[in-house]
């Protein structure tokens, strides 16, 4: 339900794939649409339940921040960076299209998140909407995402302690992942600082225990399973949560972060329901 | 005075070099500080005197389309684009740094363009600030800056005609150089909608009439007094208005995009002597 409401309004907000610049706008709809699991906009929905959002306004927001992730995808993708040829189990987008191509597509989807953001009533107060209009560019950013991704190419080839890699990780994925959840909040009654803090310390928590799962899941996976290259870390002298605890203390540590999220709930009783379970999604999706 | 005020503003608003990480905010700052002519901030600040705008607000707002058409010049400058390693006079920021430090510095720095946007106050009205903020993810987007990149991109190589040649540059240099007009005018008073259209067209012909001219100081001008590699539009085969048109015919279309943007100004009277200085210096800077 909430997966088709995300997916129609990703639909309606790319332009369509007739409209000129043509490539461009093929290239945005191919990196965006038919895969990908929706995390971000999942947790949007959850955390707006918590505030009782429309799910009108939050799928707009979610749609934002899924744009983008899929955006930092193509760019992490292309071969300055990851050079990846594998994405979704399709070719990336550089490799569907052409480098330049992904570039621009990459570039418009970022212009794009904001054009959402900005273009529809999402709040009742236009201030708390421009506070979310500044939320997701700073989760974006050189201080957030952007600044993640960097820290991670300093990374190849050298060893992280496990503090370092949370810095790491709590940039690169974390800061979509906590905008993503405060979003989907913000869409709805006005919220509490307290409960706000306890939302942005779940999503906190879930995001690194995402981070971890996926480090076990890329060195334990088959290409065929993940849709995306296998083993791709090791092969990139990437350090990971399995490279510096081994998978027995990796699990452990996704365990603790699990429940970690879980109790930073305990306050938001059965408003919360819907964050539990997806808490419970991102991480018994590998056993 | 102007000048200086843009230059603090940017200053203020990249993050510091000491911060980490400190690599990518070294390349940010690269490309922003210490070069450009600042054409789009003055044109903000030249339509904010029409709406007895606050320098401030004015500063804030041209900073931030100022940052994006920075990002879009270290983008354009990859290898898998223009592939220049001059740019203001320097080495491009891929040559400077790395190319995966350029493409995240470019995306942070589209972050932070929308980051400045939301978060001081640009209008008393938040509502309005929320339509700025749509206004210039419209124009970076597919169908403003990043669609005119592509469909540059696709004229390598072939011939257009002058009303292609307007599509394209509409898009590519156009939207960003409206946008900052239409922004400087939108920090001050309400301004009546047949104001806004007269500045839209006048920054509509202003931005064309730039990209004439750039065509003929690229044809004409020597690496040394351009700052960046002279000639390189006819060694890349891009099609030009010297190319469509002749030195003489395009030194005449801009001599008639000056006049058309100076007669779109007549109703605003004294209110728009900036913008009139403006428009001499783009069509003059030639001869």
């Amino acid at each position: 339900m909430q997966q088709r409401r995300i997916e129609t309004r990703l639909e309606a907000a790319l332009p369509r794939p007739e409209v000129a610049p043509v490539r461009l706008h093929q290239a945005m709809r191919y990196a965006v649409l038919g895969g990908g699991k929706r995390v971000r906009p999942l947790l949007a929905f959850a955390a707006g339940e918590c505030t009782r959002a429309d799910p009108q306004r939050v799928a707009t927001a979610g749609a934002a921040v899924e744009l983008i992730h899929a955006y930092s995808l193509i760019h992490d993708d292309l071969p300055c960076m990851d050079n990846d040829v594998l994405r979704r189990g399709k070719p990336t987008c550089h490799v569907e299209f052409d480098e330049a191509t992904a570039l621009l597509a990459g570039d418009a989807l970022q212009s794009l998140a904001f054009q959402l953001l900005a273009e529809e009533r999402l709040s009742d107060d236009p201030s708390r909407q421009l506070e979310m209009v500044k939320l997701l560019a700073r989760a974006s950013g050189s201080r957030g995402m952007a600044g993640g991704q960097a820290l991670d190419l300093a990374a190849v080839g050298t060893t992280l302690s496990v503090p370092e890699l949370e810095n790491m990780h709590i940039h690169k994925t974390g800061a979509l992942i906590r905008a993503a959840t405060l979003l989907g909040a913000h869409c709805g009654t006005a919220v509490a600082a307290s409960e706000l803090g306890a939302l942005d310390h779940f999503a906190k928590c879930i995001g690194l225990a995402f981070q971890v799962i996926d480090d076990l899941l890329d060195a334990e996976g088959t290409t065929a399973t993940l849709g995306k290259t296998a083993g791709k870390d090791a092969d990139q002298g990437k350090p990971t949560y399995v490279s510096a605890l081994g998978n027995s203390e990796a699990r452990k540590l996704a365990r603790e972060l699990h429940r970690d999220a879980l109790g930073a709930l305990d306050d938001l009783g059965e408003r919360a329901l819907r964050l539990r379970q997806l808490a419970d999604f991102v991480v018994l999706r590998q056993f």
